[in-house]
């Protein structure tokens, strides 16, 4: 039976286009939660590579392309050498972290989320399935191959990114997973975001935890580097671009940490699935007593999607993030 | 191309255990809610046959059987006396009628909601698939060969009811057929149900209209008829036993009208689908752009599920059951 | 709804080979029955006609033959002179009678139950399925297109005969139609019988009326002419050779009316569909709340099984058996 | 040709929110059992874990809700430890051993019975399908995917779960499968009980073998932990909550062993499958010659019912229970 | 219920290409025939317009056809006043008449039955379905609108014609009619015949009546117009061409008159329907309890089969014939 | 092309209650065939197994039970041991063998016919359809799904039981899939069956071999085990009480061995269907040029009849007997 944990999430911002400063800012930030007593550290989408906002992915000039040359440089290969900094990390601090990061695949970038135990092992990624709006102009699309749920003695934990959390296919395919720490990094800080982390708390029966970047105008490379807006007349260094709004939510709905719009910081809350998912799901399960399989069936391919697949010598590392998925 | 509606959600209690009764309270708020400009008003869970709340259900004493044979001679067939009733109030107003009824089917009850056109038609009913909690103690199990959804001048219309509403494949196959006025009628009155709402609204990116009853300890029969606690101590006839807070809630997750835990009372907004639900799929269509049929598919089995299939004659009702589903 | 009704199983034995007699009979008790205000009165198995009891029929010798050719001159056509005289029997006293025949086909045999209303029409029949053991070598095999059940003032009636009760199957069918009053007429006077009988009561929620036919030694031809053993010594005229034991069942099980093994009789009870029935289906719907349609499905070919159909010409009487199947 | 066996039926309470504790009390009657020489203990439903009776459970207050979580941390996982221990009673008391458990599947609970061999191996499960009543309120739905029949050496063994007995179309299924020691756990002392248990004996041709438990009030929690009526001044300690009543019926209705409604005790009887088996089904076999498939055919699905299937790697666990389903 | 008859079949050669003499024949027979007190008489195949015996018609010469020319002209309308004259006989001698004729329809001969009641009416016709061998080159083939069965005081009598009635779905067209007196006149005097004869018999349970010719080669004109063999050095005029052996067969294949090889003459036998039909189907009835018409199913299109259909005005004569087919 | 074949039908006496010993006969008769040169060995109906002949089986007292039991114990599992004894039979012997058997499947019991191939394979059965007057009390009724033909190097072989052979459509489903060698095993002694096997020879254009036990009072158990009548005086131990009369008839309806009345023994003839089988077809081919499928057409349900049909895993043995099935 899960024991109970303390849980932090982050509201800070990359430092974009030095990933260098913001593994140390990622590791500033975990010995701070971990001073908190920490066991569980979530980090915001696409922390780690920076979330690409404003004026300047729009563009289609050769300032724009550049830009593009310089995200992908700033993104990390997985595994790599940035991995094994966080694997450390983790070991040092003795905490689980689950934190969003671009990753680098030959030329295509994915945004996803690593896992990492206490015991500096990485564990596995999810890649976001399906980008929104502009992010389609840089980011690939992922597949189900990569949806793992970990078994941790605090309960299962995986994660969710950003709008990917309005897709009902495939928080039900996490549900099936038996998802009990849901993760739910995203760029979204507007008001309604509240509304849908409380409904999937409940739709789920899951703890959830949806931590969101702060970042001032200058948190961004300055113009005319890397522009916000045309003129960049609308903004100061110290504009709030993306304003926050983590969250955490028991599995009953109940706000139990933040919303925050004024500042980077940390929230935690202490979290017992042993005590509380038995309590809301005697109510309401939807994969279990509350669940129609016999008219509403949900089929999940969790294959790897391959365009090119070699029948002699199948790629290793897809088999390893295979093994990553553990169904439970 | 749809157009403009103005739509009424009602908040108001069933006179318990008398359906004359609540069939002309439910004509008079069909009236003031016509003289408001309304072309489209939805009735809460339940409303003709009463929704079975308090301790008398739970009883498995003599008492508790005579409590259900009540609640069984409340509840109407369908078609039948009251439908048609109700499809002559629907012509009189010129409005779209869209109510929650207890349904009785043999000796089996239903929680269902029922569709009437402002020419006066019945147009058919979906029945609600999983009843919560002490609901399956006096409700059938629905089955979605009537999970319909109708094209109306102004929009898609279909219905939800109550903690279906939390389930995230029946809320896709509804967005599977397109529903874009999306009726929650609900017995929740507590203050997670807007988030869900909002969220459904959200993810569906479609309007969401949830009349939920407002109802004191004298809308039901007295004690020792009709017990809401062991005692009836803790309530007085005025105790509010179900507090209402009806919303109507736009594509992108706005509240337009209500909540309110106060008393009775009409909540009207104007819907314009063919305006706002572009704009909100254009970020997010949920099975549309933002789906990934490759890797997450729903299989939705419609076919009506008999214990008994009589192949030279086949039930005439099912057959008409089977009229009303048209997958748009 | 239902009205309430009082229900007679008669008791009595045929007057064997002599139908014209057994007519006569079964006046005299209708009119015995409609004076203790009885509204609905049923018959034992093959009383008109009577029930092949005893050695003879078991005996491949010209006796064996010439009591078949007897048995099957006794036996009635349907519709025919005897069923008009039960019709008006029906009439006279104001009831509605459901009676077992011997049914001519041809020259195939069957054990058939009629029923008629009050107003004396003859409403139509069913044929059992299969008989039991020695039976089949008299009787042939209904179908599922003589499976009727009739909407009466006091509830939905139809009848299932002797062991065609241990066919889990069959009664399902019937309980798929709605029956409400179950009419097992039987040749079974064992002490399990009432065990059965109350358990379909509570497995279909309905009544069950079992009449059976009380005989002695003197109530069949006398020896040489028809024989009980070989050598008759085990007999007296006096002798019991069926032992009646009807009863009437509410139903939760409660036995009503019955079991006398001791003589003929009128065995009487009031029936209260509309408030007994939901009283037993709040806690147990055979095919409605209780049943598991998506993992469990019966299917019932209803059409008349005919070893030879005429194109142009179908058969007039086959006709009207389906036009009896009035599925609810 | 199956072998003669002696068989015990066990009539005692669990104790309630103690599973290690009920788990030494079964090996103790287990021990006794095979000390009367039986080579088969059936225990009553819910006897591992508990069968939720009383006001406690039907109440949506804290309390209520933290009834449900000890509930639900009292069920026991399949397999696991609990799974292992009673494998290895089975093994060392050399009897076959059937009973009712409460299993943990996520944080649904489902009430199960298990199977196990006397050479300590776990065969496998069946889930009830249907939840009775107040029982909705806390345990989900199976599927006939865990319908299984096994092979013994004494005949085919399978179990039906209380008013599950009262479904048609389940029993017909499980004599599809040739069952021949038909187990009956249940929750149902009532004095029609033991007619259902003849009827079925009779209409399946098979031994019946029905445990109930015995409960006063002092098997369960005290007030106010857990609560019988809302104010329990109508119990004292001893007062009888569960009624027992425990059968044993021959195929052809007898009844060989109880009922007993005084206390908990052992109920015996040698049952011979080879020998009244054959005699029984000579007069009925109800998928043999007494059946009418050309009219009236039931189709099974005995497929897993998944809200979610993962194409690639389905769950293991829901492999298992497939191979327990043995078609004979 | 039927009573007994007497009845005969005649054993007698037509005159050849003389059919007034043939009548006259007829006449004298049936005068015999009703001085014997015979009720029903069964006369032979093609007895009025001749059987095509022998070389003559399967010669393409100028001379075949000449001799086609004549049989057709020897053939008879129906109805047309050779058939008026079979009427008055049957009334003269107040007996059922039963004959073959060769039908002229236009061009085509058909081998054809016609049916007279004692009252002088004539009832209607059997046409041949499927003449044998050589008889294809000068008859037409029937259909099944023709195919008769009356209800008469003495059983419900039909024919069915020669080698047809080795035509086992045509058989058991007729044994769905009912037949009771089945008339199979024939032109074959093999000793397998009476095989077959018994067969139907029993397969049937009906009387059988098979009436044969006797001829003589002089019953046929002499050569060199007609040619029984090339040189017709085999023959005398005294040599039996067609040996009869004509039969009347109990519905247990008893062989109750008949088979005489050597002579014309009058065969008679007494039938009692109503006493012997039912021994014998108590043990086999084709149509009743001895058929599975759930697993084999005879279709009869016993529609005329038109090659040119008029829309607007439908023959008078095939509605008649219609009107002759009445099914029992 | 079909080479010719030297066929031997059995006629002996099954031993009552024996198989091991019955099984042991058949092969001393096997050998004995074998030595005749046969190469197609046909046994009588019921030989392994037993003919419940006798006063026995229509007792209703516990001694009836007893029988049936017995009866039950002594028939054979299809496929089980006592079928690969006789497939190594027909190995050992070089011949195809046909032999009707008991076939135990649950508790009912069926008549059957296995067919066996020189190879020693066991190719498949027939069941017979229609058990006739008391042979129902103790066989169930087989389908169309267990009507096979096979290809033999010999012509077209299948097997049709007892009366079966007088149902006029069953033989036309035979001649249907072009039965060349159709074997009759039957229990008629009686002088009729001769007729009927040389019609259906003649009808079916086919050879007919129709084995027949011989059995005198002493190959039955002695009373008062096992009762011919009710006292036994009117049969010594040496009375014939079933007579034989087996015989092989030609396709045109010739007697080429049999019948005998008087003793047991091996009736032999040489078949050759290549020369024989056109030489009467030509003159009548029931299915082909005879035929009138425009109006007389015959449907055969040859899909297995399942009272319960398991969706996921159908019958193994109903699949192989599918494959039995040849349709040609």
């Amino acid at each position: 039976m899960s024991s109970p944990v303390r849980a932090t999430v982050v509201q800070a911002s990359s430092i974009f286009f030095d990933t260098p400063a913001t593994l140390d800012k990622a590791e500033k930030l975990l010995k701070e939660a971990a001073a908190l007593g920490s066991q569980l550290v979530v980090f915001p989408e696409a922390f780690i590579g920076g979330y690409p906002r404003g004026h300047n992915f729009a563009d289609q000039s050769p300032r724009g392309k550049e830009s593009f040359r310089k995200y992908h440089a700033s993104a990390i290969n997985v595994p790599g050498p940035e991995v094994d900094r966080l694997a450390s990390m983790a070991r040092k601090y003795k905490v689980y972290v689950v934190t969003g990061v671009i990753e680098r695949d030959g030329y295509t970038l994915y945004c996803t989320v690593l896992f990492f135990d206490p015991e500096g092992n990485y564990l596995g990624k999810h890649r976001k399935l399906m980008p929104t709006y502009r992010e389609r102009l840089v980011w690939g699309f992922g597949d189900c191959s990569t949806t793992p749920v970990y078994d941790t003695p605090y309960g299962k934990l995986g994660s969710v990114i950003c709008w990917e959390n309005r897709m009902p296919l495939l928080r039900t395919a996490m549900y099936g997973k038996g998802i009990e720490i849901y993760c739910a990094p995203t760029a979204d800080s507007g008001d309604t975001w509240v509304a849908t982390m409380r409904h999937v708390a409940m739709e789920g029966g899951c703890y959830v935890l949806s931590p969101i970047q702060f970042c001032r105008r200058k948190d961004y490379p300055p113009p005319p580097e890397y522009l916000y807006s045309p003129t960049e007349e609308d903004v100061t260094p110290d504009s709030i671009v993306w304003a926050g709004g983590s969250v955490i939510i028991s599995p009953t709905g109940e706000i139990l940490a933040g919303p925050n719009y004024e500042g980077e910081g940390l929230f935690t809350a202490d979290l017992d699935v042993r005590v509380e998912i038995p309590k809301a799901k005697f109510w309401f399960d939807v994969v279990g007593h509350y669940s129609r399989p016999d008219v509403l069936s949900l089929t999940v391919n969790n294959r790897p999607l391959l365009p090119v697949t070699f029948r002699s010598s199948p790629s290793k590392i897809k088999d390893d993030e295979m093994d990553e998925c553990k169904d439970v």
